[in-house]
């Protein structure tokens, strides 16, 4: 029992401090976007692309959250304007990012000169559905290679989902999944969530997510 | 401190039962193989070919780690001469099946009637690998369209394997993955790892895989 509520009580203090985060966000009228996946489902590729769709006229940092290495950081640090790496080794919670370090990152990225806050959590479906970190938006990216089945099998973070984006798109003729059954999984249990089947490789479907990405903000 | 202390508390006692249930297995004879993966790599569709390759001679027992649902169990029942299934859901590691689990799963397996176990655990790439749970070997399985880079982000899992799968190589030449680097990435971690690249779709490779794990039991 001890160590439930010590957990309960790391959740409370996490929810404290994304709440700080928000707020921080807010008061730049920056727009924050938690992304989350399966390890290789190609969040560092989504971000890429985002970037390349807005940069002619939005600011843009990038929070890279890895256990260890730079490695996706690297792959984005000349295309955004700013980019901080977390690496979660050896924190307590190493398997998603929390809202601690994305409170370290906001002071060290250059908030007044930021229109848009992209978030790359761990690859995980698991553990990042767990911490709030002050973000306006969750974002689930699956990918055609993983199958149709992963809603019934990680349901906690598709519920939470703003948008699921559906990536390798470009792999549907060689892949075995069945995109109603996805939808209508994802569906029962988020009945708000906007799809958006992309393929960051060829880039068909990039636009009709930042067209919704943009119309997000400023709404908060 | 204190919440590192009960974490190490928790992974001491689950070091000693690991170590009973290793016992179990070696007190029947039967060879028992952790498989580890991200979620959509394909670890369901790996046992179930690792079961028609060997059905004809061995008996095979499944335990299928999932945080909610049956759906692995349901495809695995038919094939299979037992399994049990474990939802981690509400319990104080729900990201990763841990020793205690397996005791229990053991309890309701006819375990003098079985020469191997394939343990399917929860699909994570992180958390499986903090936890023991008394197998004589591990398999990571990575999938061609989760990119190369694998290794480099998730080092633990890949230095502890024996084995490394590297599944759906059917969709090779329409992904980016660089077989030579992904090797040379595990190979740094671990040199003592041999590696199967396959197609669970196709069932190229399969044969390889299973004259490998032939001559893994009973050598311990």
């Amino acid at each position: 029992m001890r160590k439930i509520e010590i957990v309960q009580g790391i959740l409370d203090a996490n929810e404290a401090t994304a709440t700080g985060n928000r707020e921080v966000f807010d008061s730049h009228n920056c727009l924050a976007v938690n992304i989350m996946s399966a390890p290789g489902a190609g969040k560092t590729s989504f971000i890429l692309r985002t970037i390349e769709e807005l940069s002619a006229d939005t600011r843009i940092g990038v929070i890279e959250g890895d256990v260890v290495s730079t490695v996706d950081a690297e792959k984005v640090h000349d295309f955004a304007s700013a980019v901080v790496q977390i690496n979660t080794k050896g924190m307590p919670e190493s398997c998603a990012l929390v809202a601690d370090m994305i409170q370290v990152a906001l002071e060290r990225l250059p908030m007044s000169d930021l229109d848009l806050v992209l978030i790359e959590n761990v690859g995980n479906l698991l553990c990042p559905s767990e911490f709030d970190l002050g973000e306006h938006l969750k974002v689930v990216i699956t990918s055609t290679p993983e199958g149709h089945d992963k809603p019934l099998k990680y349901p906690v973070i598709f519920s939470q989902a703003d948008a699921v984006i559906i990536n390798k798109a470009d792999l549907l003729p060689y892949v075995d999944f069945d995109m109603e059954d996805f939808m209508r999984s994802v569906r029962n249990l988020n009945a708000r969530v906007t799809f958006f089947p992309l393929s960051c490789k060829t880039g068909e479907g990039v636009t009709e997510w930042v067209t919704w990405l943009r119309s997000q903000h400023p709404a908060r």
